[in-house]
């Protein structure tokens, strides 16, 4: 019988059908180590795999510790690929100095997409890995074929896409995000600024800017007609803003929590979704004072298949980065 | 001029319609500072002020470490409230042993409302406080007047609020919570069985039970009519389990990161919400392995006004947790 490998429950629960009607034998690999397997073997490997968003005068992309190891940047001003501006929600709308004296970029700034280079090195480990599909898994990564699901979040991309398909006709993930870059989630979103004001003592006694958001959908809790006014833009855009800066919370948290300073961001979700990776690239940026970084790879979405095919193929992941046949020496 | 304390955001904006219309002078009270003053007040003079949610069949309830210096059990059997059964979809729905002979009781007996005793003595501190109006904070609370917003949400009430009133034609919260304990969420949700079927190798070793939430309104995304036999009252428990899982997964990660075994949750989120009061009590438990505990306050959302009034007449809390005129001693 003619044998393939498969990975994932959404597959594994065919392994009958494939059997009975095709017959092929499904070889189940694990969910996660092939997720693992696979892209430790294209970071690995592929150049140019791996990529941030920076702001775009930001000159510091050089001299940040986790990547002066080996830093080959590749920068490419995304500026041009956003005709809509991007509203900025977590931080303020402005520039600022901070107190020690390092400007302070706003995410409509955060358009400038940075490669990272490869990892291989051993210093390398630990980081987190968050992949955003349906659900969200937390991994913990310490090594090669070394992992572990630490935590996760039912806050995913199906409740991005479930919740679209109540409130809106839009008929797929793509058309949904061009619907996301043209809407307003400030006429959705409660801001810090609609409780406070705009210019409030007591915003800068709590460190707030008056136009981060205090709630999500908040906005409509006091409006007569919820709805009113509202378009499928803002609506698709609030949604997406709720869902991504909730996984980046509870990855920068689980990163907190086991000191890693990188956290890599994969999955369906991130397909065509540069808002979601620059958001997160701002946020993690925001919320550690520059001490972690958000990352992503060119190849998103496929690391599971792949490495699903290697483990089966006995091709094994060396500690120095380079892969080679486990029998064939 | 008549003077009043006032706190919060939403009242301090008004402070100059008070003056021209009114001709009352709003003394400002800082939000958080009145809000930990006002619950610490309360907690350490009245009786009977703080409960936490047990498995009804629980017998470990006087021997819980963070309890034991002055443990003061009153227990309440609130089975009898709850009509109908509510979904376990943070654990699976039997019971089981765990392998340390431990028993794991489900969210459907976790019904019994346990008094937990005042909190007056130095060891109570550090504890989280989360607060839960229309967006969420969390504080770190070292001490009387010592306190800081570690972290927050922006997922909370007004998110719960602001999506029900665009998917369902509920009129006030309190219809919303009736609404809520007769839905039926794995309709809504996808449930981790739906992925792997009920009994896969995949979850023992995932770790993951069939019916626990993998995606929240995941089970939306697959569906041709999405809405279809869904009724208002499925959405509404989906919902509100999204976002009081959300919120407990904020709090647990901060308690976390910051080694605090207590959680205290106010705010007017939980008021006539028992579902959400005993689904924190068992994710907190759950997650934490028992080494954490969600505690919850009989006068929740008053505490804010009740510290503004206290602080603005000079009334300062002592550390043995008595409180004194601070002109009058």
């Amino acid at each position: 019988m003619f044998l393939c490998s498969a990975t994932g429950g959404g597959a594994h629960k065919f392994a009958d059908v494939w059997e009975q009607e095709l017959a092929i034998g499904m070889i189940k690999q694990d969910e996660l180590d092939s997720l693992v397997a696979g892209m430790q073997f294209v970071l690995s490997t592929v150049v140019g795999e791996c990529f941030t968003f920076r702001p775009k005068e930001d000159t510091k992309t050089d001299d940040r510790s986790m990547s002066e190891e080996n830093a080959n940047v590749n920068d490419t001003d995304m500026q041009q690929n956003f005709s809509c501006p991007i509203q900025s929600t977590l931080d303020s709308e402005t520039d600022h100095e901070e107190s020690n004296g390092s400007k302070v970029y706003t995410l409509d700034r955060w358009t400038r997409k940075v490669q990272r280079d490869t990892i291989s090195y051993s210093s390398a480990y630990p980081y987190m890995l968050v992949t955003i599909g349906t659900g969200v898994s937390v991994l913990r990564v310490d090594g090669p074929r070394k992992h572990e699901r630490v935590s996760g979040s039912t806050v995913g991309g199906g409740t991005f896409w479930g919740l679209m398909r109540l409130l809106t006709d839009v008929e797929n993930f793509e058309d949904a995000m061009k619907l996301a870059e043209k809407g307003d989630p400030t006429k959705v979103d409660m801001m810090v600024g609609d409780i406070y004001g705009k210019n409030s003592d007591a915003l800068e006694k709590l460190g707030l800017a008056a136009d981060i958001v205090a709630s999500s959908f908040g906005k409509l809790v006091s409006k007569e007609d919820p709805a009113r006014g509202l378009t499928q833009e803002d609506l698709a855009r609030a949604l997406l803003s709720l869902v991504t800066n909730n996984i980046g919370q509870v990855a920068y948290l689980n990163a907190k929590l086991h000191k890693t300073p990188r956290i890599y961001f994969v999955g369906s979700f991130l397909r065509h979704n540069m808002i979601s990776q620059r958001r997160l690239s701002y946020a993690i940026d925001y919320w550690s004072k520059g001490e972690m970084e958000a990352l992503f790879l060119e190849h998103e979405g496929y690391f599971g298949a792949l490495g699903a095919f290697l483990m089966t193929q006995n091709i094994e992941n060396k500690a120095d980065g380079f892969f080679q046949w486990k029998d064939h020496p």
